[in-house]
């Protein structure tokens, strides 16, 4: 079968949780149930890789050291972007190579998605501009002075207006779980779901701890 | 301040959120709360590293390459031991260099806890008989196989009766922060949950989804 493209951007200090739990979701639905269906790939509707500026090793917030799939000059196509957040975005704002790659991977992707903090890289590429979109509590301030039209949503865990952004670390796994249901339908998420003993959180939900 | 080492091992086939959510939790607790404490490992509780066989590249589930910190000949002292699963447990089951490095970091550890099948090879190694236990839904009975004096409880998302071993998964997370409470108190762990926006569940939440 063809198997939708997911291609995860890494980078020094991006926040692991950001990354892994959509890596998670995305690598281990599988269109058939079960747990047999796991041991391989047949049924498996995404292709999941990672890229970095360069095909080097990178760092990860707190010291997890892992090594990309492609970089920028050598990388496949995309078909759902995934941007990540963490301290590192704040670099990365600056950053024109970066910023380039992601505008460019979001033209030619079905659909392009935030984590985190991964929002504030989006809204300086210029793709959030006259839409909703969210973030980490801490930087949706942030997120609203890098773009003035975007509306920036406060209290919703993932917000939809054609490119998908997410609140803060874990709503990245309830989003990676959304675009699993838009794509393959409920019953293939909510399997992928019970499949990481993961109980999916309204995406109207807003920080509640 | 003197920090809890906690030291992670990962292997071929070791589930990404398995070991990835300890390793979030872990490396972004603090004991000063909010934004700003995150920016250094200042007030840290924990110091996270990764231990592999060999100091050399991993290939998790799904593929994502991770570069481990320590080797067995070469890893650092642990205080908190974090066997996460996958299906690479299967195969370390008969492996007894990687059987006897648990044995031996267990008997050293302050704590040692289990993600999701890790308890498959805590079990092997010896170190659950006689105790209350879980594991992935879908192991339950191979782990009660594996050592008939394990009470394997099947409807539990963390069990703590010495060593603490998970259910599937995310259940990661909520071990964690469960263990995060238990060392550093409950306004640390829900602080953490907050900054990471996860919504702890019950540790006696059974697979509801």
């Amino acid at each position: 079968m063809n198997k939708l493209r997911v291609g995860i951007f890494i980078f020094d200090d991006v926040e692991v949780l950001d990354f892994a739990g959509p890596y998670e979701v995305f690598s281990r639905a599988r269109l058939t149930p079960g747990l047999e269906s796991r041991r391989s790939d047949e049924t498996a509707p995404f292709r999941v890789f990672t890229v970095a500026a360069k095909a080097e090793t990178i760092t990860a917030t707190g010291g997890l050291r892992v090594v990309p799939d492609y970089g920028f000059a050598t990388t496949s196509p995309i078909d759902l972007l995934v941007v990540p957040g963490g301290f590192g975005t704040r670099r990365l704002l600056e950053d024109f190579a970066a910023l380039d790659w992601i505008r460019g991977s979001a033209a030619g992707a079905r659909q392009v998605t935030s984590v985190c903090t991964g929002a504030l890289l989006l809204a300086k590429a210029g793709l959030l501009a006259g839409r909703r979109a969210t973030t980490h509590w801490g930087s949706l301030d942030l997120l609203a002075s890098l773009d003035p039209t975007i509306q920036v949503e406060r209290i919703r865990r993932v917000v939809e207006d054609g490119i998908v952004t997410s609140a803060g670390v874990s709503a990245g796994i309830d989003m990676a779980l959304l675009m699993v249901e838009r794509l393959c339908g409920a019953e293939v998420a909510n399997e992928t779901a019970r499949y990481i003993e993961y109980q999916r959180r309204p995406i109207e939900a807003g920080e509640s701890v």
